[in-house]
């Protein structure tokens, strides 16, 4: 699960870094709290589905282009 | 998020089907209960990203294969 979680944080701070976002701002209009948002991008946390879908539209990009691929995790 | 666990149920049940797996026979490899199994398929719950990763693997496709796009939520 770490290395998912890891790798699915690392594509959120690219994302969220291209689009300009802060931490907190990416925080807030997700209603997410700041520190879990830290946790997610540091792959602490497995996140849920719906959450990974708040994140992805808020970063206005496709939730699936997100994702590693399996044979990226092996 | 109804639509949206909706949507990935379906896409579960539709890839499951085609690979000839049973409800049964993809909980139990997976390490799922059975009934959550099918609550997971009806939509019913919110799954983690861990969790789609492992039903994922076992019915050998890409995560992101199974997530539906942000436009057909609208």
């Amino acid at each position: 699960m770490e290395k998912l979680a890891k790798a699915l944080g690392k594509n959120i701070r690219a994302q969220r870094k291209e689009k300009g976002f802060s931490q907190d701002a990416l925080a807030l209009v997700c209603g997410v709290d700041r520190s879990y948002m830290g946790r997610i991008e540091r792959g602490e946390v497995n996140i849920t589905v719906e959450k990974l879908y708040r994140l992805a539209s808020t970063l206005a990009c496709e939730p699936a282009s997100l994702l590693p691929s399996l044979s990226s995790l092996d």
